[in-house]
């Protein structure tokens, strides 16, 4: 869980680099900015910024913000009623991203995988993405992902997005966030 | 059909305008721009630029370009073997976009119909997009959008993508772009 705080601060981060990508939100989805801590208590280790443009029964599309170093834990969209899991495909618009698959291991990898949870992360064939490139994931395929040296600012379109049946490799993890209230006078 | 030269002029107009969007394309894609001039022959007055990201049988992701005043003439997304036409979203990343889709008219709209054209231009409900905003046009709905001032720079998320089955309703429309070589000398 996060603390509303917490939240609010990683928005204000999560805008700042937006501005630097040249993206622009209305109002509204700038308040609406969703921070992933996965229930792991270190959002600035393992984390997520999102904001959902649109997500029909169809297709969907995000645009995904890393800070430096911060790391999507290792998971994959499994089929739902006999349909393939969500396929994704990421491009790189800011920064870099290191993005790591199933598929051969990749000697001397750029990232460093997040020290307490280093046997959640079993997957390490390396896609490095800088601005203007791409890689789409396919179906049932574990992966996760890190913020580069300046963080990162990632489009995500995709088949449909149900975030709530992603499969984690940590079972510690709660993907749904949630949220208290600071203390008064804190 | 286009010249060649038509077609370099405007995909070097068009990464300019990707350029003040903030929108970085590899230099494969930069070579690989799609110009449409519909077969019209005025390129500047009816036409689109773009490129597609990725088109499987899911989903779908472009980036669109209007030059200031260009139209995409009016069309729709058909039903294929039973499944419903595409559906799009359509976000305006830079500039703006006049776009008009089925329902009541609005009165003074903001763009000019193209003037030989003008009984190929039939819905005139208007939705106007500057940065950030977005809309979904449902499948099987006629719509055409022109850029604004400025021209305009729009993601576009979708279903699948098969412009081949377009219908419009201009029938001297030819999608699918016949490029000719310009003659020596000229």
């Amino acid at each position: 869980m996060l603390l509303r705080s917490e939240v609010k601060q990683a928005q204000e981060r999560t805008l700042e680099l937006f501005a630097r990508a040249g993206i622009v939100l209305t109002a509204e989805e700038q308040s609406s900015i969703e921070v992933a801590g996965f229930g792991l208590g270190n959002l600035e280790e393992q984390g997520l910024e999102l904001i959902t443009y649109v997500n029909t029964d169809r297709y969907c599309a995000k645009e995904l913000v890393l800070f430096p170093g911060q790391t999507c834990p290792e998971h994959l969209h499994p089929s739902v009623n006999g349909e393939p899991g969500k396929m994704e495909t990421f491009r790189c618009r800011w920064g870099s991203v290191y993005l790591y698959v199933e598929g051969e291991a990749t000697n001397q990898i750029q990232a460093v995988a997040p020290v307490q949870s280093k046997d959640s992360y079993t997957v390490y064939h390396e896609i490095i993405l800088n601005p203007g490139e791409q890689y789409t994931i396919p179906p049932g395929t574990k992966h996760w992902f890190q913020g580069g040296l300046e963080g990162a600012v990632v489009s995500e379109f995709s088949s449909t997005s149900r975030d709530e049946l992603d499969i984690f490799t940590d079972k510690a993890i709660v993907r749904i966030p949630i949220i208290i209230e600071d203390k008064e006078n804190e």
